[in-house]
């Protein structure tokens, strides 16, 4: 093929203008939406048909023939009909033989059949080259020439030729070929465009559910009881000061449970004495929606950020401002600086600076490109040295703050604790339980267990 | 070659010192760049020249030889001199016949020939293999070292194992090779370097017209009339008080631009029938630049952001405060707390701040690692879904800020109206037309005409 | 290959859960882990070991066999045993022939032997095809499913069809193989999972550095001083006060420190006369970590931002409005506004934002995804015009700040000057000398020496 193509490319007076042609079966939407894009992109298209009256959809630069003939036309037969009706395929082998068969198919659930559409269709047609690609793009897109999405098409096949005949048209068509590898990967290209952030889900329910539940908590303490009994009507608190109050509370345990699975798989594994044994399923699913968990953690660790920042702006503080200062002024005396408020004010103001400096860090490794020029140590180094630094100045930012009103009985009101007291509960654990597995005597065996050791072989049977 | 190379390896004492001789033909600066660069990175190098005498300028480890002598010396050959001389290679055509002919040159301005100066060599020399590579790359990153910029090589041409060679050269130099395909990328390949932001023109200049509109009128509503009808000077408001009312109304205004293409575009399906004919070119123009559009709409709420949080460090602001604090300090009375305008006040700043999270999730998944990573469905939800919902935050942000001003007369200078409202409109009308494209005797054919659908299908003749 | 993998899969029932038998040498912790996921993964795996008799620890799905038969019952061997003990594979020459061996092994330390690993392997055995692989995935990784970090494998080998093979099998197991080319880059493959972030130890020690300096003149003249003479205790500033003087001084510094060595380069150019000469040591160490310092000079300048932003929370901020407000109503008058005050503090708070707003702009063009899409003349703009704009913004800034104290002589603690002196050096004089540089009669000449041109030809001997 090589030899060929650059064969006739060098003959040809005008390269540019020079496509082989095109073959279509199916005369559906991305069928036709495919077809007017190449023709754009230079390349003569002849569709496939049962009947080749043209038809008016059709784009008008195409030729329409029976399947046969429009086969014989063309070295690469895009398959743009379901996979329900690829039996009638199978009268067309002999014509077909050696062809590159470019299945673009979709399935409408994860995993409908036991083996994906181009395995099928392989199977079907043994003597043809099966190459799965297209199916990610939307024929939308396509048509309005809009692809902002992602450009990437993936592409698989056994046949290292026929994969770089398509790579070569998807890229004509400016997008960008991403090589999967061989047809076994097919499966796993017909899922990809079904999904939608599968491994977002859990993350986010979880977050929803406790946002709730901190939401109502927070009314109910802040302006229920307030209004209850000291008939002050404080409703307004919703929109800022409360969401102020959840977001702290909910990027601090959510950055815990970033780091307590690892803290029970090192548990799990000192007991256990080895590490060739799987981790439950729920820690294994766990463990895999940590960089989740912690971007979540992150966004509303932002929040609360931008949500602290505004607070002068709020009519409701300058109000009290004005209030401070003019009782004063009718008492006619000058407060003297408060150090000791002073230092805790400024401290745990540094102190959540600084956490939240370390976790958007944090959060800029873990996009793709940045991850993917670190290596497994640098990455550890971050994930694991700086995360440990950011949860621990976190929850010192949040001790710091709330510590005063432990003790304080107004804090309870109706006998709950604040929500500062119960959002210090994972993170404490987790800082505990850490500091302990640090310890030698804990940190050596954990580690030899780690480098492949067994403290009792018949586990691992 | 594979067999070859892995011999030749295989038998070598210390073969990452071994690699083979890279001919160059031309002595300019790029040419003499890369072969200090080759040299330092392990390949033996000969120049090809009319002159063989050798030059100062060459890298002193280099050999000079006439054409045909340094061509015989190695399999690959890089033409480092500028098309119009292309000519003199036609008599060596038997010397390079089979050889690989890198072309690494850029024209002056785009599409300045018919077909790619890659192309032109493959058509004059047709027994030898062009590689079109390096044309990307500087010549003073190459020689200062500095690669700072894009490591990437684009690399296009019609033979496989002539094109992985020159990648396997372009790796041992520290760069990254991609692929791009055969010679026809050679055209889209030497336009790209003489680009400068081509999909940014527009949105820039519109943003620039728009902003320094936008910041005369408030200039003289502000400034002027201020100075003129209540002799007060506020010419300090230049700095901070009028930028912080043009990049909101900017933001706004952009982020509604980057939806009324889409209405535009459905509104005309709905009335064609059929999806099947291009839009006009504006249209098609101007959904091509909506990501910039949103993301200089990004920045200007950035820099929206930044401007209204430190209002409270101004030296107006702190002396606006005070002199409230001592006119009730005078008066002898305490102001009450005003719980519309808490409400009000609170509404605003978190509306504002919910729609300013999701303008930086859009951001963030626009940049390209994060939308590669992300399918159709995904990206058609963040970008569509949350994009909606920012604009009806930000939109609502604005009403509930300038809500009190639109029915006062004193907001009316000159019976011009305050910017606020000017932003309003377009917002507005995307908003409400949006609302009606939803309603399911609009959305039912729509959907069916982007499915494929065709009222009438004449149309698509 | 191609041809018979093909067959194999169009005739199997059930292809993808057939896959070829890998065969794995040494029973050690990463060859138990790799043998564990590519079971997982659908592998027939055999281990070839010295001791048949089935261990507990090795999978209880894989085979054990001596090194001779597990070999023959495979085409891939991964060769999971240490360097020194390579030589036990020479008698196996015989049987290996023909065979893809995967090299996997790491070295202790950088460059620990003069050819890598793989080389070597490959000289031991001329008839094997050995590609190097695997060796920048953790074995705990791979064990425990969270491959959280880059799923990046670095592939390299001198035979295609060999590299193709271990290529599917790394996208089988999961990850994303990257073609490295020929074997030569191995030594740079084995070298990679040593490193931790050796480009930015310089930029980061110099931080260390400046910061502990600056750091501790300020405690010593705000606080010391304070203590000392005014007997005012100010140690709470250590918390916000002092970082917030310590952050901008170090962000003004270390961005001057990013065009200093262009400077640098320029003035050498200039008075060799030539580009061809390489420039010292220090010079080309300190371009190549440019972009490091840049992106600490932006973590300084974010942390500067969020410092200053916080203020109005500070109880020190309140305690100082409250008593000058209280001071203007005891002496029973109201201060007009300061119009040179207001036009100074928005002034500098407005230049410091665009400042920064460029700041961030660099930083994100050099993530690696967007870097990747700009081309060398777009990232010139960028980096260069948009940088200096940037240095000069910040440079006003503060001027604009600190001017009002260079001549007073309060400014000068013992008869030391403030910081915002100290920073402001550097930058002044890259501006200026920047600015002679491009005047024409400067600027014309260095043009023509990086084209190419040279005045005395003589130094590029």
């Amino acid at each position: 093929m090589n030899k060929n193509s650059s064969n006739t490319m060098a003959l040809a007076p005008n390269t540019s203008n020079k496509r082989e042609t095109v073959c279509i079966f199916g005369t559906g939407d991305f069928g036709r939406a495919l077809g007017h894009k190449m023709i754009q992109s230079g390349y003569p298209v002849v569709y496939g048909s049962r009947s080749t009256q043209i038809s008016n959809l059709i784009p008008k630069d195409a030729e329409v023939l029976g399947h046969a003939e429009a086969a014989q036309k063309a070295a690469i037969i895009i398959i743009a009909i379901q996979r329900q009706h690829y039996d009638f395929l199978i009268p067309l082998a002999e014509v077909l033989r050696g062809k590159v068969l470019v299945d673009i198919s979709n399935n409408l659930k994860l995993n409908q059949y036991p083996e994906s559409n181009a395995e099928h269709l392989a199977q079907l047609l043994p003597g043809s080259k099966v190459v799965k690609a297209f199916n990610t793009v939307s024929a939308w897109a396509l048509q309005s020439g809009t692809l902002d999405a992602s450009r990437q098409v993936f592409v698989c096949g056994d046949d290292v030729e026929a994969k770089q005949m398509v790579m070569n048209i998807v890229r004509a068509l400016g997008l960008t070929p991403l090589d999967k590898g061989s047809l076994l990967a097919a499966q796993e290209i017909e899922n990809y465009p079904l999904q939608l952030f599968p491994m977002w889900k859990f993350p986010i329910f979880l977050s929803l559910g406790l946002t709730a539940f901190f939401f109502f908590y927070c009314v109910a303490l802040d302006i229920i009881y307030t209004y209850i009994y000291e008939n002050n009507d404080f409703s307004f608190f919703i929109a800022i000061t409360i969401p102020n109050r959840v977001c702290p509370v909910m990027a601090l345990i959510l950055l815990a449970l970033v780091y307590l699975p690892g803290i029970f798989a090192a548990i799990i594994q000192l007991y256990r004495g080895t590490k060739y044994r799987r981790f439950p399923d729920w820690l294994d699913k766990w463990m895999l929606c940590r960089k989740q968990l912690g971007l979540i953690a992150l966004a509303f660790a932002s929040l609360h950020v931008v949500f602290t920042l505004v607070t002068p702006m709020r009519a409701f503080a300058s109000w009290r401002t004005g209030k401070g200062i003019i009782s004063q002024v009718l008492n006619n005396k000058t407060e003297p600086l408060d150090h000791t408020n002073a230092w805790l004010s400024d401290s745990y103001l540094a102190l959540g600076i600084l956490g939240f400096f370390l976790f958007v860090l944090l959060g800029i490794t873990s996009l793709p490109s940045v991850s993917n020029n670190v290596n497994w140590r640098e990455f550890r180094f971050v994930q694991s040295k700086l995360g440990y630094l950011a949860l621990i100045l976190c929850t010192a930012h949040t001790l710091v703050y709330g510590g005063k009103w432990f003790l304080s009985p107004s804090a309870y009101k109706w006998y709950l604790p604040n929500i500062y007291i119960l959002s210090l509960i994972v993170p404490c654990a987790v800082l505990v339980v850490k500091f302990v597995l640090i310890f030698p005597c804990v940190d050596k065996p954990l580690t030899q267990i780690r480098q492949g050791w067994e403290r009792n072989p018949k586990y691992s049977k």
